[in-house]
């Protein structure tokens, strides 16, 4: 079908290229270009919740390939602030990374700061965590503060909805999700430099999942994300929502799954036609001396590779591995010595980042489903999943 | 003259070679040749106590020029123990880093550990800071875990006087030094492969100080330090101390004075004929948001630089200045992240490293006077030395 150039996906500033689907699993290999550089998907975005990825280097992320950041419009909206961002000529130059650039919206940092927060039709009013000063966050105001970011993605404010939740509030979040989008769309300042992505919610209910995607594809976005899920839920009532979700996203924009990171989580959604996910985990679990390899998870801290002169994982070419062995890292972490921290998360990183690139590798060959198989059972991943405690406002 | 080949310099596994002499103020330009490559002195040692130059990776010191490390044997004895770095191959090894290592004695550090020690002629009796177990420090356990550690440079087991100090404490503590040198001589397991260097100690008394050299001197060993100076006196009265020791020392064998590494030591040490010194400085100050620059030092953190989006030094070629604003790494500062320790850090070390470099060409033009009348003029660090607490244990 031949589309007029001003309907069809090219007139958005972030576009979706699909290059291959998987014949044995349906997961889609793309390239997402967007105004500072393209990258392939599916891919992890690694999160820099107050404009840098804790302990780690611009330098370093692009050493590892990552092609886009998540940063956390909340935390740099109250510090250091989103004009003082917009005066450094926003968070890439603020931050000095040349890559892309998601924000959210701010919206699942306000809601969980719990009792702080008070959520109206208008918005969410709340307090600050660093100074406890009061603030509104509306949909005009995400749109606004994302704007004096400057991000690449740009996130709609959404209502997200906690597991587990009844249908009825479920079905009142989503539909007030719907109409904030529809805010966010008429208030949103640079749709020509900034992709707007809507975000389907409707918790652990089918049908609400299925309405929530109807309503927020029909405003024609350059991207959507699945909202609400990795948050407590089993992981196959998750899948279950991807199942009859994804289908009815268009395969011409690219599809984001918000807030997942572990690692068999990274594969079942590329299975389901997932081309993004951001998630704390490689830098939160990196900092607690926890790091995934090739063979499972381990606790490098741990007394038992005191004498492992091996590194994390052989398998892994990161610099932490590359140099150093596990007893030298615990030594680190036992002698509360930052490198450590450091060590231990760009590892993680680059373990993602790898298995970003080896579903991107399967894909090309029709194998992903064996893949999955290969891996869970080398792993064990998918049996002991690496836990990744979100606490509200992870400073 | 001709030295047989038992004799000369080139009999040691670390060897200086004299390149040039500075015509207006004698400094002098030479290369240290060890086990693990050479590099041009005068030089400044980064200093990884706990074997990591805190913050930094050993990739980044490659980058910044770095061609030999301090290592603190204190610190790496109690924890994780020289047997366990032996085990992994040496301290290179542990730590990955291909280039040079000097190890200290581990007596600055019980020293400083006060009313915990008992100093005897047979050694110091002290309490580890980390567990309060008893230990005994002597030049033949120093010479031991200094092997074990396997550094290409090891340091003599001193007695380090505090200033101020009187004439007949000062004496009879050079005194002791000298014999416990005897001893560590005798007990070195690897002359053939690490280089011993002795200590000239002496206070700020001038006969002791020559009274020291002359003694030490007389071991014939293939490097000499200077201890027991900026510990606290004027700097006026260290260059009286640096004047009257120095033109002892066999201009074929590298000089180090320990423990010194503000910008405005550097230099007049240059002056002076020495080729090698180390300080925490550049890291302490570093991680308390203090930095060098090529106009003084300013406090990175401070609200004066909340909308600064100049570099650190607009001079300054490394990571921290090519890629952040000071606004960003104060940013990272107020918001706890451990990338602006990081940034700080690694910056100050790039500008001691450049200084290093700085003055190496003036010996070059023959012009060193000059320089540091200049670089006194534009930095006033001659006036406000940027200070550096030095607590016993920096952990």
């Amino acid at each position: 079908m031949t589309q007029a150039p001003d309907s069809g996906p090219g007139r958005f500033p972030v576009r979706y290229e699909l290059l291959k689907t998987c014949r044995q699993s349906g997961a889609r290999l793309g390239r997402l270009h967007t105004p500072h550089g393209c990258f392939d998907t599916p891919t992890f975005m690694p999160v820099g919740t107050q404009g840098t990825v804790k302990g780690i280097s611009t330098d370093e992320l692009q050493e590892m390939g990552a092609g886009i950041l998540l940063s956390n419009t909340y935390h740099l909206w109250m510090r250091p602030g989103s004009d003082l961002v917009r005066e450094a000529g926003g968070l890439h130059r603020f931050m000095g990374w040349t890559g892309a650039i998601l924000t959210d919206s701010g919206g699942f940092q306000v809601f969980s700061l719990g009792e702080l927060n008070r959520v109206r039709e208008e918005g969410v009013e709340f307090r600050s965590h660093i100074d406890g000063s009061r603030h509104l966050l509306t949909p005009e105001v995400s749109m606004s503060v994302q704007a004096d970011l400057g991000a690449d993605i740009v996130m709609a404010f959404d209502e997200c909805t906690p597991w587990p939740s009844d249908e009825a509030t479920t079905r009142q979040s989503l539909e007030r999700t719907t109409r904030w989008l529809e805010r966010c769309v008429a208030s949103q300042a640079n749709p020509g430099s900034q992709a707007l992505f809507g975000i389907v919610q409707g918790g652990t209910f089918e049908a609400l999942r299925q309405q929530s995607a109807r309503d927020i594809v029909s405003f024609d976005l350059p991207g959507y994300a699945i909202g609400g899920l990795s948050v407590g839920e089993p992981g196959e009532l998750m899948y279950r929502m991807l199942d009859c979700t994804v289908p009815l996203l268009p395969a011409d924009r690219p599809r984001y799954l918000m807030g997942v990171g572990t690692p068999d989580y990274l594969v079942e959604a590329a299975i389901r036609g997932i081309d993004l996910y951001d998630c704390v985990l490689p830098t939160r679990i990196g900092r607690n001396g926890s790091v995934l390899t090739s063979r499972g998870r381990i606790i490098v801290r741990d007394a038992r590779y005191a004498r492992d002169f091996d590194p994390i994982d052989p398998e892994c070419g990161c610099p932490a591995c590359r140099n150093h062995s596990r007893a030298y890292i615990r030594h680190l972490f036992k002698a509360g010595e930052m490198l450590g921290l450091r060590l231990a998360s760009l590892h993680n990183l680059w373990y993602l980042m790898k298995l970003g690139a080896d579903i991107r590798q399967a894909i090309r060959e029709d194998r992903l489903l064996d893949f999955r198989d290969e891996y869970f059972e080398r792993t064990g991943y998918h049996r002991r999943r690496p836990h990744c405690d979100s606490p509200a406002v992870p400073v």
